[in-house]
């Protein structure tokens, strides 16, 4: 299929950059929940561009419809449809990237696999305007989490030559992290120092054309032992089939990741013990999941974006008509860096997997099935 | 739901480590095709323990009895399954694990997750024995995908303190790899040295009773562009959701992966080219894939496994029922280092969702339609 | 669940009655095909309320708006959204109808699945409003089907008193059905006499403000022998699916249907036998499926309408708040009869059906895997 | 895909009649829950070949061996597969069925779907013993049901020219189907005389050769308001599908089903009265569904069976080889009616369709939420 995701709540995914606009389905969402729309709102407002100076220029309005599912403010229990509609779309030769493909970018792979037909405006239905959507999404089901204590945030950790400190998260940092505290911050970083350098970097990005990639790492804390499944649905497995649906994401590690590979067993292991009746592990080299199934320790992610490929400096591509090689120069707006905007995408991508997680985990639970 | 995974082959996976045995089904393959089931064996073989240096002890006979969906040594296009009766399971006190758990073990989650009803006895159905079908399913489907020009190898890219060489792949690497020539060596490196210093690496765990995590590098060419949906189900998704069910897997990088982190995008991104008739990339950061979707190029990712959570050393733990804390001596049979075994399991995954693409994108095609 | 689907093409619906409006996503469209969006407004005109003697005085304008997936007039591959959005929604008080439900209406069952929550403005999601999009999505994946040379057709087999002749049907009879030759009539019966019966009683009820159940029958020429799975997605399966998905359908026959119940085998079965160089069963009780797999015979099934249950004359209710007996009076627009207008909707839940057994059979051959 | 059903719990089908055996794995049931076996034998034998005068022959033992999922006789929450191998099965020239194809058997739908490699032997994977695995999965779901207070049972509703007395049911005949009082009779009719009709008609058909349809009533009481969903997992359409992957049934009828046709809305709606405490509806036409969803009332459909295709005399069918007509002789074991044995497998399909609508009601509710 393609752009339709989930088991338990359905998503389904629609839309184009400069078409219409793009939305998203959720299906089997409870009846009588009255969502916080202003909380929506702000995150939606979190990824949105033009808001700062790392983010791109485009105007959107990110306002949004929603064309079903609620009734009086509340959750109806029957599919809720959101649109956003696209206001700032300019009209230019887009069709050009179907025969001069940008590198890095899907110009080239769609181009062949929808025989030269697929929108080419903006990226189309590849845009990173898609995830305005999923910000929707998850800001929704955080609030489902939130009751049940579960608190997921993020920060910046690598943001092209600029680091995050602490690298290593010590457990006050995780408390930081999942307090939203970083929101207010102009750039989500724990250090001081780093918000400096990125800012700093980001304006010379912005005057020499180039982009960088980046680090976000996710923080999550108050999930309970016992959620996911073994294998397919591993709670592992369900992060990284979302994460990796999210454009730029080449990388995930989960706890300590690549690092695990020069590692020792008996330094890796994360023994258990107790802190008064709390079970609990020493270190979290696990990231909080063991056999695919939550440890009850914070369940803790990095991804890696890759550069913006979208870069203004003359590059080498091919003109697919001719056959020959051709110098491509792209105009335009574009991130210097990603990942700023995407920390709320990974979050709700997040919140979307453990939701998953918890309502098969409610009906492992035999009383479920009286 | 839960071992269960595909839409347009399915795949369902049962079994435990020391219960009657492990299998899988796979729904919807295609009749008349008529597997070699030698090839399947030696790949079965690659994935035995008791091998090798670097192997666990067990004597398993990984003989398996098809128990549907082959007649006259063809498919009949019903359900394929495939059964592999444990012959080695020994008796002993496995109940402990649900009282002790062992540290980085699923012991602790699947107690919390189950309630204590969990099969403990060799992790159950958490065992990395329920890799045996996989790779019996990976074997199977690969007859297809080679018939199409697509060729899986893959190499140990890291295993603890040693690495490989070359690090960074050129062409004729790649070429290597997937010939199938590593599958002859003592062990998957393409560097003699490499192998040298893992054996005695893998010989000085054994008597330390200690483990070592590690990498694999999968390399697949012949991936026509085209492959791979949008979103969800994106050809980076689909690997990465079966990739995390694999026991022990805690990080996947696609292309430069991680490194993209460091890079500015005038250097990460790939510029096209042509090299005779043909459409290129100057080099292959991306790993075959733009947008979700396979570019033409080598597609190319690595796994990180951590080291095996089995050690003879004494370590941590709690016991469940008094609260307190305690030391757990595990004995038994282990691998210092799953790396070498795991390869033709990773590989097989990458049949699974290469198969799954390009049925998808069979019928993308118009010409599917009528 | 819910309000999704589908394997190879996925349909996403969602909106209410008298909110924003309905819609419907469908995943997994092939690029570069050209819609004929006039005959897919045909098609929509047929089931439009307002546009005969026998339909609901409802004005809609059942005018759509394309959201996504179509590009230069042609499908680009990703998901296509279609909106209609609510026009003629008049403001009363809905509400009561959670209070005092209406006999054989979801009022009540909606009530306790969703605590009171769901939209009960005109049905809600329960509406025979969501038949729109799907009446929409029907029409487009028929072109297609089309191509194949398979044509859909319907006529009104019952309405209430009304029968239409002849009964049994000979082969002339479905070619008729299947050429669109009755779209062109007052109503889809083959028999003259029956129409003018049918209109009479339609006036009849309209004056007494009763209504009237009634039977479909659906042919289906050209379907080659081999679609369809066995089991779960039988070619029965998935029509039945989808067929019970339609408000108001309480029964589906295939072939001679509930007829086989007093039958003997000897009389039942259909015996083969060739006609030129075809060959064909002499007769077709089956309905041109046996063991769930289309045999090249003419696929017939006949689905059983309840009446609407919207009737104008006072009904029985209980009123949920005290719990005591009450009198329900409805006003307002209704059909008396159904079925006209549920023609068009069921040869598009037909479509949908095929479709995805069509697909489900290029992926059987071994061709379509290299 | 094909034999494989469910979203909360995945049912997935295998086996042959006469190859090494027939199966299923129950995905996603939950840990701790003790199953009784015994109970579990009894359905089975109540759909087992040979157990009485109007049933085949064949001898299987319908023993089967759990193959996971069970420990300490409990449920384990991973996958259980259970295995009936076949033992009876006779050797002879099966592949002259793929070229004089049986009519109104799967032979030459089958053959042309899979280009003749299908598994020919007893019908292989389209044979009704894959329904044994069906009973053994209804048979455990229902021990669940039977906890939340419902109770599922069915009677014959009609065999051949003999029907059961009395045809509309009132609530006692209802309750007296579901208590199980009709699985110590004979045949499962109400009526005694039915039973006396039905056996001297089944012994007529034994010495004719020949076989006869019938219809199967379904009777559920104790179902909640409020379970299933709106269109296409609506409660109708998840018992439909399922009961359409049955072999050998063509109609399904939910309350008043086809007499829908000729009946007034005055006269099917079924008006809500109190009794007591209880909301209720005075008749119940609708079969215990409104708009998809239960409404608390008793649930009922009945299912049509075909004639056993498989009868003594001789019949026409053509000679796909040579393409030329030709007479066929059946000889072998067969059913003269399949309905007495296909009792427990509506029943249990019925419980398949109901736990699904039951697990998904429980995460409709916000608590599920939170």
């Amino acid at each position: 299929m393609s752009s339709s995701w989930g088991r338990q709540v359905v998503y389904s995914l629609f839309g184009e950059s400069h078409g219409s606009g793009v939305g998203i389905t959720i299906h089997h969402l409870p009846a009588g929940f009255q969502p916080d729309f202003i909380r929506i709102r702000k995150e939606i407002l979190r990824r949105k561009p033009g808001s700062g100076i790392h983010a791109t220029t485009r105007q959107e309005s990110d306002d949004y419809e929603i064309l079903s599912g609620v009734y009086n403010e509340k959750l109806t229990g029957a599919p809720l449809t959101v649109f956003f509609r696209n206001t700032d779309t300019r009209s230019k030769d887009y069709q050009s990237l179907s025969i001069t493909p940008r590198p890095s970018h899907a110009d080239y792979a769609a181009t062949m696999k929808y025989g030269g037909h697929q929108d080419p405006r903006g990226g189309g239905h590849f845009s990173g305007r898609l995830t305005a959507p999923i910000v929707f999404a998850g800001a929704l089901i955080n609030q489902f989490l939130e009751r049940e204590g579960v608190l997921i945030g993020s920060r910046i950790f690598r943001m092209g030559s600029v680091k995050d400190h602490p690298e290593m998260l010590e457990e006050s940092s995780v408390v930081r992290i999942c307090s939203g505290e970083l929101k207010g911050r102009p750039l989500p970083f724990l250090s001081d120092e780093s918000i400096a350098e990125a800012l700093f970097l980001l304006e010379q990005l912005r005057s020499s054309g180039d982009s960088v990639g980046g680090q976000i790492e996710v923080c999550i804390t108050g999930v309970p032992p016992g959620w996911g499944e073994p294998f397919f649905d591993s709670l592992e497995s369900s992060i990284a089939q979302l994460v990796f649906s999210i454009p730029g994401i080449k990388a995930l590690e989960f706890g300590a990741g690549t690092e695990f590979s020069g590692m020792k067993g008996s330094q890796a292991n994360d023994p258990w013990t107790t802190e008064g009746d709390q079970i609990r592990t020493k270190h979290n080299n696990s990231g909080g999941i063991n056999g695919g199934i939550s440890n009850g320790m914070p369940v803790r992610f990095k991804v890696t974006f890759r550069p913006t490929p979208s870069i203004s400096m003359p590059q080498n591509t091919v003109n697919l008509t001719t056959g020959s090689d051709t110098v491509l120069e792209i105009h335009g707006r574009h991130d210097p860096c990603i990942v700023p905007r995407a920390c709320p995408v990974v979050e709700a991508i997040a919140a979307m997997a453990l939701m998953e997680a918890m309502l098969d985990q409610q009906l492992q639970k035999k009383e479920a099935w009286r």
